[in-house]
């Protein structure tokens, strides 16, 4: 019995690792159809979307049979409920991905921010892509040192964030009422995407050390 | 055992009404604080988030506790799960709420959003709170006729979110960046927070027709 569950327990791992994949590939794309304005790529991010749903939906299914089948205890049965935590959690980054590509959508064949704010949106979503990849392998090998380098990229994508209002609010910018709310959007959906990768994060961390599981914040 | 099981899952609902109604009490301070730029009451919703947050970890390990004791399957098991899902949607509204009086905190002694834009944020808050008072009934009678009018409630909040992007888009919007910028913000909190109710009552409705739980979109 305890065979089998250790093996669905590593099942549940690689659908967390694979679904970590797909939101990669889904940041990936995003940033790049954002920076680049490219249309067909933005329309990609927001059609395969669904994949990252139903890859999540699976998992909890998976999670939920588990705990049925095996009824774990203690911190195995915290492994299981964090997992729907983590899907959870991985679904809400997917949604960044198609809500900033939803933004180049709208606006193409314009680019959505103005010139003087892209540097600072190609580095946001270098840091966003970066942040997934670690994210991806934090669940792979759960080495802990690894959440902690991700707590440390979303620090310096904050500081981007704060940036951006204070471009927007300075007494240079020129951008019209379009450009503020973009740039504002698409800053609170880069932020927002590290967010949950720190809560993840954070949850992989307290299940390493024995501790409890934190809420989503 | 089934006996002790019931009382326990009657905690766990009773401990979700308790919740939704802090965070019913939450966005009714939030909005009248940011429609009155009441400063005074927009730090007591931010102080007070943290009595939301406690008392959702606390119902997170009651979760936990009942999984591991009364080891349930089935719907049983369906409708504990639920319960962590729910909290941790309760849990993000709460921080809605907290968002909107930051917002107001920041532009005091100014009001947030320009005349134009009040009335509109007036209704939205309105709404906001209307919906989460149905929440709170819901979850406490499981009338899924009120799952039904929270989700009508949300178009409403919908419809006056794409009308804030209208207004600020429009021809006739004089409000300078920092307008431009809280209003953005101001109505994507606003539903923000109606969108997690509605997934809230998604899983109220499902659990009742013993469907499956969706994930949090």
């Amino acid at each position: 019995m305890r065979e089998v569950f250790q093996q669905e327990l590593r099942e549940v791992q690689d659908r967390l690792v694979e679904i970590a994949s797909l939101v990669t590939e889904s940041i990936e794309k995003a940033t790049q159809a954002f920076n680049e304005s490219n249309v067909t790529l933005a329309e990609t991010v927001i059609a395969d979307d669904d994949k990252i749903d139903a890859a999540a939906y699976e998992l909890d299914e998976l999670a939920i049979q588990i705990l049925a089948r095996q009824q774990p205890v203690a911190r195995d049965l915290r492994i299981v409920v964090s997992a729907l935590r983590i899907s959870a959690s991985l679904e809400r980054m997917g949604d960044m991905s198609t809500h900033i590509s939803q933004l180049a959508r709208y606006r193409f064949p314009e680019k959505v921010v103005p010139k003087k704010l892209r540097p600072t949106f190609v580095e946001m979503g270098r840091l966003d892509v970066e942040i997934a990849r670690m994210l991806t392998e934090l669940l792979r090998t759960q080495d802990t040192a690894i959440a902690e380098a991700i707590r440390n990229e979303d620090d310096k994508v904050d500081a981007l964030h704060l940036s951006v209002f204070d471009t927007v609010l300075g007494e240079s910018w020129k951008g019209e009422a379009v450009d503020t709310v973009d740039s504002t959007l698409a800053s609170r959906y880069h932020e927002r995407f590290a967010d949950h990768a720190v809560s993840i994060a954070k949850k992989v961390q307290y299940l390493a050390t024995g501790d409890w599981i934190p809420s989503d914040s």
